[in-house]
């Protein structure tokens, strides 16, 4: 029976990018024989201004039916920094309790790295962020606001339930990959969450021997994420450190334009949402020099959600056909127009 | 007058680097007519087991009384995770009011930088990390510790007399370089931290005209440092992004072994403490393969900071001249003990 995405290109690049996605998913659905409605939905820069609302409760209302959705990216020079990416982004993940939010860092052959030397095999891990608690709670004030004793507080929540169950999801995808479980945090600075994070990764993994554990600091890691890529598999960490890591991780595996992301709601009592993890690009929108890779690659994270491993396959292979014939990751240097690139994708997809 | 320095080597390969620094910092007050006196002092893992104390008030006292700390590392494994990191390092720099952290990120000629091609002159950026508030106060706390409803909080604490003196001491920096100051926080998320940052730094920077300014969320900025560092001159950052993206840049120039840095209270009202980016490094302490870069970059800082640029700059040229001799920047592999290390780089400097 027919499975229901909806479509929130959103500003900037998000429309370009996701046209191809759109492109990918219909030639796979036709190889796969996949039944796939599309709906779409006009959020963002204009509909904000236009409106003055980021997402009304009836459209979220109307998201939260669908099985799936693809998400571009929000944000436009218009409307001030963290309003879109707040009232929109943030907010859907925490209001769909999208609770994992699952990046892989991955290098794909033929994909130049910036680290010298890099082979593929040697960059092959996925990234679990915690997404929908921690510093993003919006928890904290000022005191004294604008006069020179004034205090800022920003304060991170953590709560048994959230950490647990996110762990729970690095350890059941571990035993599906090389087994290999790594908690970054800064338990040594940050006592208080970082011992309940420490404490549950304890506690979870005593339940499966057969993963092997580590403890990285947050530090250490952006160190490790550079020079040995090698020693990760799964990554579980909060959702600051995990914003931060999983951007470094873009950076290793080629850039922005290739990195692919789910936030996903695993119990399935609301949709799941896949975005590429780079943003609206406003300086490159319209010219036909974005990448389309990370929009891609997460609707092919979206089809194996969905339920379709094999056409989600068809497009990580897609992309790896089209990807070593890029000049560059990016740009007028890329070579192929972002549209180009979708059509080559959609006929690797259709060929096959 | 003779200036007095109190020498902390510390655990693992601590003495052994800090060693190199000495013998460093003496061939220049040999050939400068600097009046140095060193002061040993025994504090770290073994201290700490035989006292029960990390650092006892009246050790605190004369160490107060110091020009400059040249301090080595601290940790071990026989010692609980934490306790001297916070117990030492992280009282030190916050009881000494040492409230910027200087970390240049600089690749030297001859040093191989994980990022492919990179050249010298794109990677000479100095990074301002506050050093004495933030997440690092240790504000937070459990409710129902241990129970499924567990939460646990972890405070960031900024304040306008905190921010707004590191980021002075930023564009006093910039002044005597290359004249542009970034920004690195997550205001878009963090919005009441952040805001304080921002709005201040924008009431210093309008100070300040003939200084370029900007602003780069730190997850952005990870990809930047790996992609772009020559985009950055001063960058002013918050403790824990601080101690997040110098590490990166740690690897960036190429390796912890090379990277320096300074615990500065620029009123003079403390001592300023120097301290190499690595930490103890138990698994190769005493066999001579740690590299004593970080610790004789660290001393040259010092040197600059106790008034004795010339000094300081002929350490930097010992280790440069140096450093392009070595097979690896740590290890065996790095062709040459970290005492020939030493020897070679007091040879150079006595010998110019
Ligand atoms: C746009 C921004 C709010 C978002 C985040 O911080 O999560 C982005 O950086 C990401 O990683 O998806
Ligand atoms: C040892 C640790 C507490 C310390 C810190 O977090 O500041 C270290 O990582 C550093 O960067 O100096």
């Amino acid at each position: 029976s027919a499975q229901r995405i909806a479509l929130v290109p959103g500003d900037g690049i998000g429309p370009e990018v996701t046209a191809q996605a759109v492109k990918a998913c219909d030639a796979a659905a036709q190889r796969f024989g996949l039944d796939l409605v599309w709906e779409d939905y006009e959020l963002g820069a204009d509909y904000w201004r236009i409106t003055g609302q980021v997402v009304p409760p009836d459209v979220e209302q109307e998201l939260a039916k669908a099985d799936a959705i693809l998400f571009g990216a929000v944000g436009d020079p218009s409307v001030p920094p963290g309003v879109l990416e707040r009232g929109l982004v943030i907010h859907l993940r925490t209001a769909f309790d999208q609770y994992v939010n699952l990046r892989p860092v991955k290098l794909l052959p033929g994909v130049p790295s910036p680290i010298g030397g890099l082979r593929p095999e040697q960059c092959d891990l996925v990234i679990l962020r915690e997404n929908t608690e921690g510093a993003y709670v919006g928890a904290g004030g000022f005191i004294h606001r604008g006069s020179p004793d004034e205090i800022a507080t920003q304060e991170s929540v953590n709560t048994r339930k959230g950490v647990e169950r996110l762990i729970r999801h690095g350890f059941r995808l571990a035993l599906t990959r090389r087994k290999h479980v790594t908690l970054v945090h800064k338990a040594n600075i940050l006592t208080y969450a970082g011992d309940l994070w420490q404490r549950t990764f304890e506690e979870v993994a005593a339940e499966y021997p057969e993963i092997a554990v580590d403890y990285v600091h947050v530090d250490a890691m952006c160190l490790y994420l550079v020079t040995q890529p090698e020693r990760f598999d799964v990554v579980v960490t909060d959702n600051l450190f995990g914003d931060i890591i999983t951007d470094l991780g873009a950076a290793v595996q080629g850039g922005l334009g290739l990195a692919a992301s789910g936030n996903l709601n695993p119990t399935g009592s609301a949709p799941s949402m896949f975005e590429p993890v780079h943003g609206s690009a406003p300086d490159i929108a319209g010219r036909g020099w974005a990448n389309p890779a990370g929009s891609i690659l997460s609707a092919a994270l979206m089809l194996e959600h969905l339920g379709h491993p094999e056409a989600a396959r068809s497009l990580e292979d897609g992309v790896k056909a089209v990807l070593p014939r890029l000049g560059a990751m990016r740009g007028p240097e890329m070579g192929m127009s972002t549209e180009d690139f979708g059509d080559a994708v959609a006929a690797a997809i259709s060929e096959d």
